[in-house]
């Protein structure tokens, strides 16, 4: 059979890792995909450089949509990231009828439900296994691994960036300051890094998961996002002794008759697999109700790792295009016509554990003033510690571990107790999850 | 549209857990598949048993012929396990033109050349997601997710009871019979428990994920296979010692010319995710060249973790049945006309890392010989530990970790120890891999 071809929106990262696997693999993949798949065409910024890194072997030029219109041009590749003109060239490749692969997850968070349906009303597939978790076949796993399943909740590790700096965090007890300016000079964090310290990339990803896994459209929106640029190596330190690690993690779990949809800083038992997922790894913990806990890890971001699930995501395409498009695997799981419109639990509805360390006077009756705010609001303790912050200070600190609560009653406690007069800092509080699968 | 319709074959642990979820979970199912999959009819072995399990709401007989033939069963599921019967029923489906999913390890690894063959020329499906790590999807994974790669290694925690077993010798310092025993108590054990404690069931396993991996017929007859009844808790103890864990591993690895097929104890270090993968539950590590590392955890076993991959299975096939069968996703990864004849590499010229364990006379001169016979043959130490077995014996245990070397040379070197006057036992040799994914 004719090779397929593809055009690249971007050589960059992504875009130059998935150059680079479809050139060193093209014999096993055409094996797998049944015909070959051969890159005619890519649209980059700087030319030259993109001349030296592939030389004659493609097309180059700097206009993507004469690659989107191309007629040599079977399957249109985005990894250009960003909003415009990302949205715009797939939105032109749908209505040419040509089918997209695409690494865009901030794209498809705030713009994929009208991607993806106008996609379905063209009969074009839309793929984006590279949207999450980088190389780990997740999305594939959420959309056809684990059908069978009520899918209860989601937790993920889930930006790189943020996992490496906690960790960096917890092994050198280095200062959230120093760690990110480590993960700057790696390379693992960008100048501005905004989008993955405060949770917002993650955020994008976990909307992409959740609705595919409860069958619900992008609610981005509606995401609660807290980063972990105010985290100290003391919580972390407190964390570890009473057993537990502090990851970032984006959770979606079903609850009544909404769903949450959450990233922010989570403490974890250290026995769970997921809390000695380190460095700038990945992983995406998964409970199903009829196969349990399930678990997956693998290169969160990187060059092969992305062009990895992109050129599976060309395997896919390549396999199965000449299917009816009313027989294919859903973009999003479930059927179009079968989303429902759960809604978001805002936060002050939703129930989590809490880490609580608090600043203290060190004096007799503040204990028992803490303990009765919580006591009042049935928030019952689990654990709790007394520790001498540093030499010197006169304060103390009061770590305390609670059961769940609901949020609003949490907000409400900790307003009281920083309203006491022997609290002499805000209260820092930190939710913590068991995840006992 | 109108519901596809099942005939299971099998109605037992993971017949009724697949029974179950299709029932309970109909609606959600139904949103995926774009329409209802309904069980229309079983065979069974005790007819009385089955009708009070399922009421009165499915056909039930003793004739599992007489189903694969009903005119009004699209699917075969065929969950009784075993070679015959069912190769003979798998084969009569394909026949009629009937799709196929089975959970059937034994009967793939055996006799998945010909059924595949067979369902290739027919034109029909036939999947098997359930037939390796009960839930967890590695197949999916491995066919489809991580088409990019060239897959150079895969190490699996396979079989949960021998994972369950060597958790218990672990933990509690039990023997191998304890806590088999305890295995059998509890259900995780048969009878019988050869095929699971003998690392039969995880090389039944282990030959189809290779295949798949790297495009290669089923090499079963070929693969190297070792149990964990020899193992005992006093070299458990002495591996946790050097920081490792012992593990039933299958593992298959491109290798020159070949590739490994082999499933043994392997000791590996504590620090690896797969290493804290404890009880029944099982792990697939996959090492792909742009990947790189990742890792699928999940229930291996029970009721509902392998109905869920038997779902999985029925919703797969129900979404693209309608598809040219030259445009599916090739039942074992690669197109069936290119498919490589990679030969297995004999165990022999297998190169790994070694644990030793030798029972030495307490006097001089012991280690020089030792050490002189691995010198010898290139064999190069890595970390050596002499202990005092018990109190009250003569004899001292000397362990060694060695760097990796072929299996001959250290064949050839146990056998000039063992002939050593003063070593009094036979030595006890584990391999041992870093996995440094």
């Amino acid at each position: 059979m004719n090779p397929i071809r593809v055009g690249l929106l971007g050589l960059g990262t992504a875009g130059g890792g998935t150059y680079d696997i479809l050139l060193r693999n093209r014999e096993e993949i055409a094996r797998r995909a049944g015909r070959e798949i051969h890159v005619v065409a890519a649209a980059v910024r700087d030319l030259a450089k993109a001349r030296r890194r592939v030389g004659d072997a493609i097309r180059l030029g700097t206009d993507a949509q004469a690659v989107v219109d191309a007629p040599d041009v079977d399957i249109v590749v985005e990894l250009m990231g960003g909003i415009e003109p990302a949205r715009s060239l797939i939105l032109s490749a749908i209505a040419q009828g040509k089918h997209v692969v695409t690494a865009n997850k901030a794209l498809l968070a705030l713009h994929g439900n009208e991607i993806f349906a106008e996609a379905h009303k063209r009969g074009v597939m839309v793929a984006f296994e590279a949207a999450v978790a980088g190389g780990i076949p997740i999305i594939k796993a959420l959309r056809e691994g684990l059908t069978a399943n009520r899918i209860q909740w989601i937790a993920g590790i889930i930006n790189g960036t943020s996992n490496f700096i906690l960790t960096r965090m917890r092994d050198l007890g280095a200062s959230f300051a120093d760690a990110l300016a480590e993960a700057q000079r790696l390379g693992y964090a960008e100048a501005d890094p905004t989008f993955d310290i405060e949770g917002i990339d993650a955020a994008h990803k976990l909307t992409i998961m959740a609705a595919i896994a409860f069958g619900v459209p992008m609610r981005f929106e509606h995401a609660y996002t807290e980063g972990i640029s105010g985290l100290t190596a003391q919580d972390i330190r407190y964390a570890a002794e009473f057993g537990y690690r502090i990851k970032l993690l984006g959770i979606c779990r079903r609850s009544g008759a909404g769903f949450e949809l959450r990233v922010h800083p989570t403490l974890i038992p250290e026995r769970r697999l997921i809390a000695n997922v380190d460095g700038v790894m990945n992983a995406v913990l998964v409970r199903g109700d009829a196969v349990g806990p399930t678990l997956f890890y693998g290169a969160g971001a990187g060059a092969e790792p992305t062009g990895s699930s992109v050129v599976a995501d060309l395997v896919d395409v390549t396999r199965t295009h000449t299917a009816d498009p009313d027989h294919r695997v859903p973009h999003l799981a479930f059927q179009p016509d079968r989303v429902t419109d759960l809604p978001v639990l805002p936060i002050s509805e939703v129930e989590t554990a809490y880490y609580l360390r608090l600043r203290a006077l060190d004096r007799p009756g503040v204990l028992a003033d803490v303990t009765r705010i919580l006591g009042d609001r049935s928030i019952s303790i689990e654990a709790m510690l007394q520790r001498q912050p540093e030499t010197g200070e006169v304060h103390v600190d009061v770590i305390i571990l609670t059961h769940r609560t609901v949020e609003a009653a949490m907000v409400e406690a900790i307003a009281k107790v920083e309203a006491l007069a022997s609290i002499v800092a805000p209260v820092v509080r930190i939710r913590l999850e068991r995840l006992d699968a």
